[in-house]
């Protein structure tokens, strides 16, 4: 298929990549022309994302926040613009940045009234997972487009999973996003009750792995943890933003969601102590310095 | 062996058996006689914890709080009493209860006093797991000693870890209430947004099974959450009970944990809302209500 690929960051570029390597044809458009450069050669680059939205048959989109995918798919030189232009009205707009659902529908109302179809499509795992092709895509839209796009996004995730309508992708997200935050949260918290104790954390981690406290996060940030080692990862002023579109919705429809707003707390604190770029894992120093440990 | 166990409870009675099962030799005491009755003709019952002192060579101890091992283990006709009017300086007591760490290392010093060395080595699992034997057991105490009793702890559980020192087992299983704690808290605030955007649950839980936020919470009690099964399981009222440990010691230590303060707070309004005999999944309910669902 002729794929249209727009937000060539960390995250971006290796998606990409792997959908050229799929065997489809790449159309680029990037502000920044050095985002370009590892893909010369190897796909159609485009002066704008109208130009995309003209020869592609669909347009992925991962930036950074809603305004963002809204200048993208309905600027005037956007993705919606082009396919108008072209006089297209079968193509497929998968939106895979992590934005707010409401965001999301609103998107998705006004790219159906230019007649293109929006499928909201996040995901997790990292740019390691975007690197190995092994992302998990939480997809909102209608069933017959989710399954035109099934090919194209199994080229980049392991697990892709129509959740329901259109905006159910992002609230897999956000759910996403309390349990992955709560949990880098709880197990710097019991790390650092061991270490007051004087108990080793990794001994800890070995015995809660094989009962009913076992996770992803026990396992791969607690094994970081313990190793020191902060690098992202996942940069944990991204965490930050995704437990704000959280508290937003919490706040939107009446939601008490206590424990969210404890660990959105110590995002936020986490900015201000200069651990922005760090990985979430970098939570438990602050849990260290809140403990007198400096 | 011959293995003596004092607190045939929900969890005490199935790993009673499972000792008998393994080959050893039970010696019984209960203050409820009715406990009793399932171990006719297979163990040798005593009409003390004195005596079960006397005549066993390692004892297990399960019962509910700290003063209940200190009675059992240290009072007048406990343990420690009957090792020494034996002549005995090889005892073993395992406890297997959940106290605090400075409780644990309090009891083990003055068993110390009366030669009987103590190990701490609370379980995770729950009764499934104290029936079918897979309990993850961890230790605190002298190696030698942990080798000794290897064999019976292995009768109850498959995973033993001996995690440090005398008290370290208890640190442990603390971390491990924090992380089931927090774990239960934050899939029932994800679940119950999931909910309010419209969005099921189960979809949700499937797809973030294959990524960074899949544990055994989400899999185990996710699924009992979407089923609506609020049976225990473990009971809120002992989680409870659990997490005022934690919160002790963090008291006591310095230590700022905002995360299990939250989640002990949802454990205290369970016991409010009439939830007590409850298992911890049923903090779903308590969320509903704090967003307005009846």
């Amino acid at each position: 298929m002729e794929i249209g690929f727009i937000g060539l960051g960390i995250m971006g570029r290796p998606m990409a990549q792997n959908i050229a390597r799929a065997g489809h044809a790449l159309h680029l458009y990037a502000r920044r022309p050095e985002s370009l450069a590892p893909f010369e050669g190897k796909a159609t680059i485009h002066a704008s994302a109208a130009l995309v939205g003209s020869h592609a048959d669909i347009v992925i989109t991962i930036v950074a926040d809603a305004p963002d995918v809204e200048a993208v798919a309905l600027g005037p030189d956007g993705v919606a613009a082009g396919a108008r232009a072209a006089g297209r009205s079968d193509l497929i707009l998968i939106d895979m940045s992590t934005i707010a659902p409401p965001a999301a529908r609103g998107i998705a109302t006004r790219l159906a009234e230019a007649g293109v179809t929006m499928l909201d499509a996040p995901v997790s795992g990292g740019e390691p997972g975007a690197i190995h092709g092994t992302l998990t895509i939480m997809v909102g839209g209608p069933q017959p487009e989710f399954e035109r796009a099934l090919p194209v996004l199994q080229a980049m995730g392991r697990s892709v999973t129509l959740i329901g309508p259109t905006g159910a992708g992002q609230v897999a997200k956000a759910c996403n996003q309390i349990l992955t935050g709560a949990g880098v949260a709880a197990v710097a918290e019991a790390f650092n009750l061991a270490r007051a104790h004087g108990v080793d954390p990794a001994n800890v981690r070995t015995a809660l792995m094989g009962g009913m406290a076992r996770s992803a996060i026990l396992d791969n940030h607690g094994n970081r943890m313990i190793a020191r080692n902060f690098k992202p990862g996942f940069k944990s002023w991204m965490h930050q933003k995704d437990l704000r579109i959280v508290l937003e919705e919490a706040h939107r429809l009446g939601l008490g969601l206590p424990l969210a707003a404890a660990v959105a707390q110590m995002f936020n604190a986490m900015q201000g102590a200069g651990m922005a770029e760090e990985d979430s894992v970098a939570m438990l120093k602050l849990y260290e310095r809140l403990s007198g440990v400096e």
